[in-house]
């Protein structure tokens, strides 16, 4: 890989990162080395940040409290937004009453309660109660058995025809170095395709979380522009696809999903093209 | 639903029938009343038939038998063409020892024992032992592990570069009046979606199936032209396009996937024209 | 189609409408009647607006004077929103310096001349001075031939990395009653199938314009919240989608793309649900 | 490029090959160099071909003139098989009379009267007199104004529910070393995304021009077994998927569409592996 930029001399540069979680701040092995001097020094040079995630499993407290477990200070819950959040705000303002069915854990159905609405697992759903049941979501890829609760989600979609939500729209994630395992975004495109229908998508590449984010750094009357902004990710079609549609400059590092082996094929044959690559946040 | 015929008054013109299986002869209460009748007649008259299934769960002579345990009499084994003979074949001809992994029942892996070679179910797959490996099939949507297997075989197919053989297509299959279930090619199609690669597909519309029939009907030097064919399914997709394609005259049944209230848009959504609409083969 | 309502009470409920253009203002028999009645109530009323539209053919200024044209008073161009505009803000800020091909009139490539660049139809680039080629925008549906300069387009791209953007993501609009013509983004469609890579989209359903919209009704301090602002459009993927997504509430007219008899099985079969349905936004 | 054999030696373990046309025996500069030398040596050798083109623009008897005229001997029209033939054939068994409208060349057209049907260009058909239009062809790329007749194409088809055929899938043809062109099937996968419905597609990879070759190979009682045949072809998704599946042995030819530099990746990447790869058939 040539053209490989040190993340530092980029990062200064600007006045606030978007900064991915996974493959970005840490990996399948915990915290990547180093993270933790890099947000340091951000903080010494006031540079603000907000992680982007696409994630709608875990709530931003937990999530910063999973960084805090792994050792790693300086990010509080409300610099972390998620997914999840936007298919929240979705649900609070669209549907009025009545149950929300889900797939994903007990942790993940946080996201409809914070929008005043009943969550019921889609494996305790009534098909002789279908009036009840206002929408469903796909928030986890975890916490319900694949085989049944997938045919079961077919089935409701059939029968029922309501706003379907798909809080994490990526389709694979990193289990370790060589493994991925099959996201959200990856059981919704399968139920997709069968059920040929238009799902709602929450989470990059749409730009949603990047305007939240933009807001949010400017709700105290503080002055970014978006020129004063780069987006930080390992993801070409959503980290650097997202960034470049939002307006911002981006960041590609190789500490994830895209590796310096296969970046400038994936470049290439995508035509999503960052500003810089990086080997890492670190260094 | 107008304009349908009379099936025997349909039947009759021709000098064999290719006949779909499920949703035509039989569905999830088991045997179709009045199929016997129909198929008497149809001895009595002369009338040749195959059976032409997108299955590849069990072989033809577990299919006659189970035929026969339902108390249909008449239909043979080597009257029965499955997708996984499709798939057998092309594993014959193709893979020159080694494992072929599988996903789907052990009963299913028969297909593979027949092509010679040895089958290993994908969750008994050694990372360490890929070379043994020398293709992988998608048999069946049962016998194994969902979320497990699924994400072993996205990691298996980014691991091995080698033909993935998915030996029936369908992407759903009706379980009662109102619910479906996931099929194998459906299931296939998740892992093509996830992994980006064109996958080897058996199985109606494909064309190899009806030509396998056509060849078998006049094997013994009978005089059996396309013009003297009639294909009978209850699905679109894959019966009727299949049929119109290979060029024999094509009847839809209401008795399976498609129902008589949703025929006539499904048609013409689908530009998939029938030559006849029948109620089911009886009648 | 039963459940209509009428447009002027579900509007006045809400303090800012979101207009889409083609099909809610006017069609292509010019404007729709009555339309200045509302928007002249909805000014009494001291409801604001703004216009939405996926177009990147003619700049706000035009489009404004061309509804002037047609006698239709009270639409500035400051009030006007096109995708061309998210385009021309991407372009702006990722392009710096160098040449911007594309696709349309010499009209719609002033949104390639507002971000300050120079603009160069496909037909007039020079394979040997690919060099100075830094993007290429698809615009319009005219200005160039759909033969030649489709096919150099194609080439275009495989021989040279840059950003393709998609400044109208739609891929039909209707030309009379009964006729539809391919828009931008059918065109870009078949250039994507045919290269197998990920352009860069812009327009509804995507947030983006949605947000600029927000941003803009905002600017001046004064306060619209989401849950006062109604999209109205009559194409259920782009405006009810991006709509519902957005998080303001939407209602379909039936004056457009969507008509009072496809209207129900449309929204049951794509499973995105408006708010309200209006036969128009007259009455 | 590793592992690359010697085509000769290759071949030379057969008793009939099956050949793709363009980029196999010619390419856009005419003859590939030595072409008539080996089709000689086969001869002598006593190795049979046929020639298996996905090309609907011309028929058997003006192709094989075509290489005549190129200065190639020995490939007489009985030994080309297109895929214009499967559609021709297609259409005498299903279509009854009426008029088939066209998308193609005049010359191209003769597949529709060989079926003993009237055809009538796309440009020509009259929406009034829709009720004498019994189906649609896609033949070529060339002999139509492609945005009048295109947009002329999809509203004939939303407005008149028929059969729709490909003639030719292939969606891109290489027009010199460096450039390709927009392919029928390019033009009819535009349409059908817009469209939405599923046409009728023939030619390769489908396994029905396999078929054919296969019965004609064996039409006087010679004994031509699959594992006696290889098929030759310069493009992995239509030539090496379609004898894969088909059940013969298949051979790379680097001389097309497939080059030395791109081979492995677009192998490996796609996953449809050939039991061979040759420079070309020369040598």
């Amino acid at each position: 890989m040539e053209n490989l930029s040190s993340f530092r001399e980029v990062a200064t540069q600007f006045k606030a990162l978007f900064l991915d979680s996974y493959g970005v701040l840490k990996n399948f092995r915990g915290l990547i080395d180093g993270v933790q001097e890099t947000l340091d020094l951000m903080a010494e040079k006031g540079i603000e940040f907000r992680v982007l995630t696409n994630d709608a499993s875990r709530s931003p407290e937990q999530q910063a409290e999973s960084f805090a477990h792994l050792g790693l200070t300086g990010i509080p819950a409300e610099k972390i937004i998620t997914s999840g959040m936007m298919a929240r705000n979705f649900l609070q303002l669209k549907i009025k009453g009545g149950k929300v069915a889900y797939l994903g854990t007990a942790k993940a159905a946080h996201y409809i309660l914070q929008a005043q609405l009943e969550s019921i697992p889609v494996s305790h759903v009534d098909f002789d109660k279908l009036d009840e049941i206002q929408a469903l979501v796909f928030l986890d890829d975890e916490g319900f058995d694949w085989n049944f609760d997938i045919n079961k989600t077919v089935n409701l979609i059939r029968r029922k025809n309501m706003p379907i939500i798909i809080a994490n729209s990526d389709k694979l994630y990193p289990v370790n170095k060589n493994e991925v395992s099959i996201a959200t975004g990856g059981i919704a495109k399968l139920v997709e395709s069968i059920i040929n229908k238009s799902f709602i998508h929450f989470g990059k590449p749409d730009t949603q979380m990047f305007n939240y984010a933009f807001e949010d750094l400017n709700k105290n009357g503080q002055q970014f522009s978006k020129e004063d902004i780069l987006m930080v990710g390992d993801t070409l079609h959503t980290d650097i696809l997202g960034g470049n549609k939002f307006g911002v400059k981006t960041a590609l590092v190789l500490s994830g999903n895209t590796t310096a082996k296969d970046a400038d094929l994936a470049i290439r044959s995508s035509g999503i093209i960052p500003d810089f690559i990086c080997e890492s946040i670190v260094g």
